[in-house]
């Protein structure tokens, strides 16, 4: 039996705890309460990734729990962002009323603006990796992967393609999801890497490969998942008329890619040999999962 | 004469070229181009706290503009985040339309996001300070002071403000501008002592007053300036019924105010002598500007 699950729920728990405890320490006010809900469930795999790449570099959880918290921050945030009437316009979010529903959108922004902020301070911290040149390693690559550079590029190439005259090609909307989900995981499968300031290199290749895998899984989940289940509006891509790798590539063609992208994320672990097992489960997992 | 206008003028164009060169950097898109604009303009005052702080700690500005551009950037996404219609609602700054209006409130949205991780990233590059420590230093307060500790804590406070029954007394408002507007102050001017490791001590006294200062500076050409100079919507405030310094202490009280924290600002620098001139004189620009 794989370990991944087991693994998967300790990292959710670690991180949640932690998280929240980082958001308590705030002064009350709206903003931290509804600071502590975006960032409250959801699968954590971006900060499990950190957690087990970490572990293959001999980085314990305890310090690597920081780098996990940030990026579940960051991922938070843009969640909460995304979420807006003036982007995606989402009501609900891992099942519950988005930020801006259940309090304002005013508050929403600004939740979004402190997770950001939030992120950077746990990655300053003594104890979030072992060496100062580690730590600035580890903030420099989240600024570059989240910012103008990365996840918000996506976000804008996004945007852009909504008022396009024609559907984007897959080489764009490639690398759209590269910006947009790649970025972010790419972060987190490194981040071990960067902790020990070992070479990036096969957990990168890994990252590239799942990060695909995740964002195809996804538009294969929006037309096949269970909206129960996935605890969002599902379907709302193609009912804009966006092109997706679904309607790119066809189901079974998405299904086919998805799969053998999995495969080449787990040949490139080969270097870390069976201590990597977890990992290769991780790239299963999230072609096999319903939410 | 002074020596401050000049400084001020020469702070204005190294910052502002930088930053742009910078955001040039990144790849082209819509965010980028209304990143470019948002960043453009506006007094950068706390730029130049920045580079005359790191001066007096022997610094040179070639180093320091890092650190300069990362308040900047942080201060201009605060600026485009508060535009929004959700927030303040305001169509114009610095004499221009606001990024929502020029562009659409998803693009300013992101806008201020990226400016964010910009901020962060050019705090982690290896010339933003002499040390590793000095710029994990200057990422960790940078990150206090502009979270849900500081500024985003300040602006949920200003919104908390907005729906309550009674407006806020003359210590809650004392408290909610040292969050909005005070944080990124204080962090501007006790940056130079950060980046040589030094005693932040005087540095955050005068911050504290002058911060203060500013604020009331602003009721009060709230209440007394040119909407045209000032290049933005003026006395909404007051429309609005928020207690300012000046519902609070009267205009004549509000000037009487703002000139002793400026005498208690200047006297917080008696440890650098002359050769914080230049500091002093700032001070007395803030409460003397038109704009």
């Amino acid at each position: 039996m794989s370990a991944f699950p087991a693994a998967l729920s300790r990292a959710q728990d670690m991180v949640e705890a932690r998280l929240q405890d980082e958001i308590n320490t705030l002064p009350q006010s709206d903003v931290r309460d509804a600071m502590a809900y975006a960032a409250q469930g959801g699968k954590k795999l971006r900060g499990f990734l950190v957690l087990e790449s970490a572990r293959l570099h001999g980085i314990p959880p305890t310090i690597a729990v920081q780098a996990a918290c940030a990026i579940e921050a960051i991922h938070a945030y843009s969640l909460v962002h995304d979420d807006l009437p003036a982007m995606d316009d989402d009501d609900l979010r891992r099942g519950q009323p988005t930020v801006h529903v259940k309090w304002n959108e005013a508050t929403a922004i600004l939740v979004g603006d402190a997770l950001q902020a939030l992120a950077f301070g746990l990655l300053a911290r003594d104890d979030a990796a072992p060496t100062p040149a580690a730590r600035l390693d580890l903030i420099a690559s989240l600024a570059q992967a989240s910012g103008g550079a990365g996840m918000v590029l996506g976000q804008a190439l996004d945007i852009a393609a909504e008022t396009a005259a024609t559907p984007l090609t897959l080489p764009q909307i490639t690398a759209l999801q590269a910006g947009k989900t790649g970025a972010l995981i790419a972060w987190a499968a490194c981040a071990g890497a960067r902790m020990a300031q070992s070479e990036t290199k096969a957990l990168a290749a890994y990252a590239h490969a799942l990060g695909l895998a995740f964002q195809i899984a996804d538009d294969i989940l929006d037309v096949e998942g269970d909206a129960t289940l996935a605890g969002k509006r599902l379907n709302k891509d193609a009912e804009a008329g966006k092109a997706t790798f679904v309607s790119l590539l066809g189901l079974e063609g998405a299904k086919a890619r998805a799969t053998s992208l999995v495969a080449e994320a787990q040949d490139a672990l080969a270097p870390y040999g069976d201590q990597a097992q977890i990992l290769r489960d991780a790239a299963q997992f999230v072609i096999a999962r319903r939410n």
